[in-house]
């Protein structure tokens, strides 16, 4: 009898995990099981025997053997064995204060092989730097490499390499599009959340070693003795990790808390403020890392207000926190209320003027273009114009500008683009960061992080928060490399998976460019939240924070021209990078319109007339992301079926939206080329007028 | 040579779980292994052949046997088989429309032997009911019962058995203390967050049947048309799990997106734009619950204000839903603006002359208490008040005003208090909902889940969302079994864990009430946000949102005299519970303060003077909250270190907030009773003054 069919559960296969086992949350450090087996027996060996000293002493070596035990048990089913005896350990974690072949915060791992044991050294000068060196053991561990031939030197050459969170008292983030902030100050300083915990796990794992946990919009409450304690209780559970806490200072905090009268930084009792201030930070919190401040800057209070210069303000605080090491970071990022000046050349003209003017421990904190983190920016002039100032480099990793968390855009090729731009025929930014004149450098990335289950919103996003780690600590890794460390770590060791995302990943900045800003374009999102385009937005009160200011359509053609016959923006740069500029016959065309006024008829280096350059850009940037869900399609089988799926619908958004993107900006252009579609170009779906009419009032990170 | 010194680690045997494996996201559904030998070699022969038929044609099909497939893998660590053989499968899941023991919703489960085999019938009247089978047959199995000896029938007898989201457009979350709404409007509808999905897993796991997923402080935009295509991609997700979708309805909805000059529901334009609006909605979602509304309210417009009746609104609205079976649940809710009258009679007083002048398909929507979801209240005297107009009980799960997420409070015996309240000699609330005239039957409540991973901020909370749905299902449980049932599922099958975490829970809702709001005091809370005591409040516009006006202490006593000598309000209940109440020397005293104005020399039941009672409650509030610590404590190797340590601090918070409560309130009445504690009384830390200096603007839930 043969009326009994068993059939086996084919589904069942790629549900091999349940609920949240596949949600995210463990970021690039999920330790995923090796099935190689000799990988896997070799790996298994090591651990069998490990040392490290001082664990009962030291909070920074009890992670290091907590996090050898989690990934251990992990990747290689076994619980690892630890000894006292350092002769005979096959991995040795040793402290080196003599070494010379690295810095401060730099690592070492060395293969070793003896008596047909082999095994490895992990050296540094301090218990951070063994932490770094854990972690990079683990990636190798987790990238699958033979731990038999691993020889690796390692240091970070910017020293302050950190995350600047914009997030509020009320866990509303600015510019946040993954859910409320991780800070819960209305539950601190009592609870700590074990996501603070794994925060600063992650950010070790990468190398970050300083966080801004309040927004540059800073409120002066953070500066209270009530929650000073619950800043002190993170920076405690974050030290252990190698980890700084900076606040944002509010300029007016000693009239809105400290109940005097001025804010001037050259005033005494403002002076004394701040200096009782900083040591009261200070004997909570012995390693607070500083003040980052936005001053006189959209709304911002600053010592303008006085009459007093950037450098007067900066440098009073500096001096507050000085006699405890700690510095300043003060933000370039400023345009004035009234000066009818070209927007992008304010900052320049405001603070280069200062330099040498600042205290020792001041850094200006210059964001990557001088607009405002544009899909597309030029570098900002800034770059290697204050040589007498540490500069930090201030990236935008939450995209704001840049499809918010609904696209996939990973942004490594972006830093790149900025890291590797040439200030001058010798120079490039990263030589600006790397070999300042100054004690001091850094570079800061302004978090995509927030309570999501995975972190940032799109399961992607993670990549740039993983990226943006690994260039701070090291700028000169490849976006592809970065790419291909964070999919193994995080999505699966198949070769044809690693591929694909890879290859999707790469793609996707290019991809969004232009769909949204193509050719040099800038600023022409959605008024206020910046979702979706709005060229035709003109309604803001200051002319430079609408769209048509930007993109200046006419009938002649489009573009900001910041020639020399126009705002001569392009003066701020050096020769050597004028010259690729500032002609518009020769202009690398990706800032074409960002420094030119062009003809909707000029003719492109490939032949075809703007206009239908520009049509085909668009289309471009749709056929791209259509390219990536076909890609993203063909692994369907080989990933988590919902991370699969969660990807999946959020590259049909993307999709829409590139569409929206084209069909909208397209339409509203053609008002004034006058000029048709190319042929055979795809009709949009709706009218004009459809497009201006769609409104977003509850887009997100916008404060609503 | 013993040089080699190798030991084990045994923190490791804590951790044997990763990062988020023991987070909370999975809720009471984490389904965790069966280590009983027996057991499980029993399971695994009757999973290794299930009848389930029409999987590729019935959505909920579909989900019972992922379901099956998810439990079977994690509980029993083997893919369940399935047989398209009915006469010889194991588990046999089977409609049977004609079953006359149970009802449209209900199911059975029956073990059965035949030559020595053994398995289930899973049986209903319909797929959800299947489904509502498959959780209980699970829930046996985590709860390790001997499926050979299964035999349940189970119906619910409330027919809406609802969740309320106070849930904004914008995410936030009225009275909301785990993280943001689960509902991101943005995404919606392209993006189906997995959280949809598994909120809605859960709510059938424990028979919830409908979701209102606005706030009763409602925006009209949700019923434009791009918001309802969201809401319509809600409730096809939540669809194949018998989970119906409403919405609140704000009344003025027709001035604000319709046009309309007035919302009067006598207006032959109203009722036409109501009517246009409700086809609207049902040719989107077919099976659209209905509207749930907050009129004349805390400052919602409604029918009143053109001075027609709430049932006029109601039954307008109703008559716009009835076409479509839709129904309308009119909050009982209302307190006038203007009325000098006792707050907590107001409701009773509106609604009471309308019973018989709603449509059948209204329910009036009545909170358990006459005021406001306090720490204990007696039930609402509208119970049973109205017999020709289904009622619908509205408990509040969310902890407004019961330590928020910070305190562990079970609230199954608050709730059960409730149902098993006489209402007269022979009725129980219970009885009022179960056997009403009239067909709708329902009970609601407002939800406390939100983005936090373990949605409901304390990792207890959730006992709370599982409590009232295993009650809205069965009333008649108790409370004591649900949270057995709760912590099996969810923390360990270790009878110790059980025990120890059961009595906490047990002891928790009277603890509360102790350290807060003792003997019928009510409504001292902070002002807004409810945060911590502020019995000194009055400075609120309102008489009524006062905590002065509530307790009314003065050189004679404390308490509200609501008996025949003050407001009366007790002559809204039945002679019979009158009795229990009416005089202060009998009355009971868990409800003194709420009826009674008391002398602070008033004599208790158990000889002390009330003075002396009070502070003794208060202290054994505080030291209720102590006992919690310590057996919290003797649990810590027993389960996961992570959850043991983030209750541990949380319990720390309790305690403290508990002291809080206790030494700012006594000291408070001790400025009018000017008696000192009772001998050997713990002394306050801080002064009167520091307690009522303390100022909590970014509390949460309360939009801001």
């Amino acid at each position: 009898m043969k009326n009994k069919i068993i059939y086996t559960i084919l589904i069942f296969l790629t549900i091999t995990k349940f609920s949240n086992a596949s949600d995210g949350y463990d970021l690039w450090l999920g330790y995923h099981k090796i099935n190689n087996a000799s990988l896997k027996t070799n790996y298994k060996k090591i651990f069998s025997s490990i040392y490290l000293k001082d664990v009962q002493k030291n909070a920074t070596i009890k992670l290091i053997k907590k996090e050898l035990t989690w990934a251990s048990k992990l990747m290689i089913e076994a619980a690892p064995l630890f000894t006292t005896d350092s002769n005979n350990a096959s991995i040795l974690f040793r402290i080196d204060e003599q070494n010379k072949d690295i810095n401060e915060e730099g690592y070492g791992i060395k293969a070793w092989t003896k008596n047909s044991k082999n095994g490895v050294v992990v050296y540094a000068k301090n218990e951070v730097g063994l932490l770094y060196g854990c972690f990079a053991l683990l990636r190798a561990m987790q990238m699958q490499e033979d731990l038999k031939t691993i020889n690796t030197i390692s240091s970070p050459t910017l020293k302050i390499r950190m995350l600047n969170h914009w997030d509020n008292i009320n866990r509303t983030i600015e510019r946040g599009y993954a859910g409320n902030s991780i800070f819960n100050w209305h539950t601190l300083p009592d609870y700590i959340d074990k996501r603070y915990i794994d925060y600063a796990r992650a950010n070790a794992s990468i190398g970050i070693n300083g966080t801004v946990v309040t927004n540059v919009n800073a409120n002066a409450l953070f500066l209270t003795p009530e929650y000073l304690l619950k800043v002190k209780a993170l920076a405690d559970a974050f030290r252990p990790f190698g980890i700084k806490i900076y606040l944002t200072a509010r300029f007016s905090a000693p009239i809105e808390i400290g109940n005097l009268k001025t804010a001037d930084p050259l005033d005494s009792a403002v002076i004394k403020w701040w200096a009782d201030k900083a040591k009261e930070i200070y004997d909570l919190i012995p390693d607070f890392g500083g003040f980052l401040v936005k001053a006189n800057s959209e709304g911002q209070p600053g010592p303008q207000n006085y009459d007093r210069t950037h450098a007067d303000g900066a440098n009073m605080m500096a001096a507050a926190v000085a006699p405890f090491k700690g510095i300043v970071i003060w933000r370039a990022f400023v345009y004035s209320n009234e000066t009818p000046e070209d927007r992008v050349k304010q900052a320049y003209n405001e603070f280069k003027p200062l330099d040498g003017k600042f205290s020792k421990n001041v850094l200006v904190q210059i964001k990557n273009g001088p607009l405002d983190f544009q899909p597309r920016e030029p570098f900002h002039p800034l770059f290697g114009a204050m040589p007498k100032t540490p500069e930090v480099l201030e990236f935008q990793i939450t995209q704001e500008y840049l499809g918010q968390s609904t696209h996939l855009v990973y942004e490594a090729p972006m830093f790149k683009e900025i890291l590797e731009s040439n200030i001058n025929a010798t120079q490039k930014v990263v030589d600006v960061l790397e070999h300042s004149n100054n004690e001091l450098t850094g570079i800061s990335g302004v978090a995509n992080i927030g309570s999501d289950i995975n972190w940032c919103g799109h399961p992607v996003g993670q990549a740039n928060w993983y990226a943006f780690g690994r260039l701070a600590w090291n700028p000169h890794l490849n976006a592809n490399e970065i790419a291909k460390e964070w999919i193994q770590q995080t999505w699966s060791h198949d070769e044809k998976v690693i591929d694909t995302i890879q290859q999707i990943m790469m793609a996707s900045y290019e991809n969004m460019v232009k769909y949204m800003t193509p050719l040099g374009l800038h600023h022409i999102m959605g008024n206020g939240h910046h979702y979706g385009p709005m060229p035709w937005g003109n309604t803001l009160n200051r002319e430079d924070w609408n769209p048509v200011y930007y993109h200046k359509s006419d009938s002649y053609g489009v573009g900001f021209n910041r020639s020399i016959s126009g705002s001569n923006a392009i003066a701020q740069y050096d020769p050597f990078v004028q010259n690729k500029w500032k002609d518009s016959s020769t202009c690398d065309e990706k800032f074409l319109l960002w420094f030119h006024h062009i003809s909707w008829k000029h003719k492109m280096k490939n032949g075809n007339p703007f206009w239908d350059e520009l049509c085909y850009q668009y289309n471009e940037g749709v056929n791209g992301v259509r390219k990536m869900q076909k890609q993203w399609q063909s692994i369907s089988m080989h990933i988590d079926e919902d991370q699969h799926h969660q990807v999946k619908q959020l590259l049909q958004i993307q999709l829409n939206d590139a569409i929206w993107w084209r069909d909208a900006c397209l339409q509203y252009f053609q008002t004034f080329s006058k000029l048709p579609l190319p042929k055979g170009y795809p009709l949009p779906a709706h009218d004009l007028k459809y497009y201006q009419s769609l409104n977003f009032p509850f887009a997100p990170g916008n404060g609503k």
